[in-house]
């Protein structure tokens, strides 16, 4: 009886911050093999050259659909945590798939158990809520507004919300400063604090006649990420076609 | 055609502070009739003569298993509020409603949808995470601590992480003042605060490497029980046998 | 030695939600006495005829100009707790004082200790930290956004970080949905919640290298404005002229 | 005109986690000297023969007092960090103090501004609330429980209760687990939180009727502690005698 070989495994933007931390977990995971590490600038021929049968992007916007394009095509499945996916983007991967029955790509807002569970759990308790807000809390270098989760999670609650037949939050407001009441993101108000001494942070808050739930997930440190990033990478061979969110893998 | 009759309700603990609110709600759903107030010192006969088929127990730890135990053997089923369960408690209850096929008892240590849910969330995300701690808060005129809701939480997630294998969260305490730690509960360290200006709060925290998952719930007010009471009463016929809290009626 | 007499108070706006328990409370007080009760529509001339050293105002930004002109012209003092004041409103008041030495004013944006204590130490912070941002959270049932107390809150902060040499909060935001970064007032970015379930809540984060700070205030019951507001009935006849806030009165 | 010479310093503990940090932080600050770097098991000597005027000592509770006995006797100024102080400690500090008029010792609990402000707030805020408890969480490493800056913390509200006459909180309990209610220090109970995922908050609860006033620190990086350690070595010569605390050097 043989031992089954590691699994090879190539990572994009292997330079950037959470590029380092991902070839480090690859590189402690027994099960799994570096082959193959690519930067800005890189071609990405010595993914396929290192024999990689999966491939993580943690690139930029800029480049992770040339990035997904060209390992689809090369039937390279993929795990991407890059941000700036849009509803169009994703049915472009999905398009990019069908012709590719055995690549599976999984594209994640975030690989933190915590957010995934917070974000399945709002998704959830939405129906029972006539009201539902959320903050999202970071650091103040960070260039978008809302974050990438935040976006993610409206977009579930409101499509859990719109399946029931759940009407808009009530709300009373007249007169109201600009921006003071939000973002509005698939019906539900998204607020944006940013401050020094903030890693990355979200909470939910549902509420209802005289009783609020409210979820909060706190990320202090890139490591929270991996356990996703690995569990992803065992599991993409397994799912082919695009999977969004780490949902479907946890059993949610 | 004929429109289907209310179902005739009786309330015991009728004067109580729970008791005048559970009244209020039985008597303004069209659905439902009030027919029997019973307080203490006042004999159980009249919710039989009156013809009640399903009666609201929130009494005292003192009189609750009588009651019960009165209306299963005269074939009235039963929503329980009160606190004060122990295991041994539901075991003769269970013993009770052997002989009695068609009544069902429902006793739920908390009926707001908020509370169920955080239970029913921290139970199913305790084996992804290795710590969990429960802090629950409360006015300063609660007799017990932990409450009836922390108790049951704990127990929730104590068989949820045995039943996924996770060991005893890591703790290197060494030396400690005397209930700094909390109370331990099925393995899971329990914290009551109490304070002026509080109601009832709860507050379980799950952590893992570089990120925590806090789910809060916020009780204000005695009107956030009463759909989750109203729907026990509308499901509890049609569940014969003992259910414990409201979470299979829910659906989760 | 005669005991002394209970001063005398009326009520302007006594029969709306606060009015009413201002009424009760001073009702209640042995050092005072409820002179006068007057509702929208009747004349103001009640006050005076039944001889009201002090008024408190909770009626409407409509009206409470007019109140508070009157009583001064009168020689009456005023505590208002009514909403909606501008800067250009407190020079007015502060203009029609100057003529009635013995006659003080005093406007709370909020009469709750606990508001009043988190106002002051976040104003006292504001210097240690560089950054700084308001959540406030109320029911779905008010119609301004933010509250009174939200930009009472950053102003008092913005004149402490002037007054320190602060510059503004980090802020790396190229991309933003419209209003994600909240409302700017006096240089802070306010966000406003509004979810069924919630009373009235306001939370001020200060952030710094590696730590921060945060001060919130939970306002559950109108019962929590009464000790602030018999305390400044008590105090407005020895503090001539305008006062804005609670603070003075409490030595902060 | 000559230049100020940067003021020389000497670190006890230097190989440690907090010294670590604490060499960089004075050798990256110009108005400061790093002149000795003393670790276990080494002399002291060293920290004299380099002309060191002030020594940060973070240390271990065993050696710590040794070290500022012998500081103290070499007319070396020193700011503690070490954990491990009891009013007995630092009765004895001062008594070596008296006999060098000169020389200055700063114990700090906590060298973070925002802990230190939080205490400070609590302790000014708690004669105002009837009710007062204090929950601190930490990773799940650590040794003791409560934290050093949680008694410190009780001892600084006791303290500011007993001097305004405020009696003890009210609290109902007739039945509660063992340790359900936390810990009782200087009158205030303490509850500690355990978990991965944390690495040092604390949170103080104060609550009248109707409302709760909430100041909770969130540490997330030892670099919070190094202004409040430069702040100290930079004043510990204008404050001769024991300074408890960084309040008074920040004009609290």
């Amino acid at each position: 009886m043989t031992e089954q070989e590691p699994l090879p495994v190539g990572v994009l933007g292997a330079r950037g911050r959470m590029g380092v931390e991902v070839c480090r977990a690859v590189n402690d995971a027994d099960d799994l093999e570096l082959v193959a590490m690519v930067d800005a600038g890189e071609g990405l021929f010595s993914v396929t050259d290192a024999g990689a049968r999966v491939v993580v992007d943690f690139t930029s916007p800029e480049t992770v659909m040339d990035n997904i394009h060209w390992c689809v095509e090369q039937g390279v499945s993929v795990v991407v945590g890059t941000s700036g996916f849009t509803p169009e983007r994703l049915h472009r991967v999905e398009h990019w798939l069908k012709h590719k029955p055995d690549v599976g790509v999984i594209v994640a807002p975030n690989f933190a158990i915590g957010a995934v569970l917070m974000m399945e759990f709002a998704a959830k308790a939405a129906p029972y809520f006539p009201s539902v807000e959320i903050v999202e809390l970071h650091h103040p270098g960070k260039i978008d507004a809302p974050s990438g989760t935040a976006l993610h999670t409206a977009e579930m609650i409101g499509a859990s919300r719109a399946a029931a037949g759940v009407g808009p939050s009530p709300d009373a407001t007249k007169t109201a400063l600009d921006g003071a009441r939000g973002a509005e993101v698939a019906g539900v108000r998204v607020h944006s604090v940013r401050s020094a001494g903030l890693v990355a942070h979200q909470e939910v808050l549902l509420g209802t006649g005289g009783e609020t739930l409210t979820i909060r997930h706190d990320s202090l440190d890139r490591v929270s990420f991996m356990p996703g990033v690995l569990l992803a990478v065992r599991e993409v061979l397994k799912r082919p076609g695009l999977t969004v969110g780490l949902g479907p893998l946890l059993g949610l």
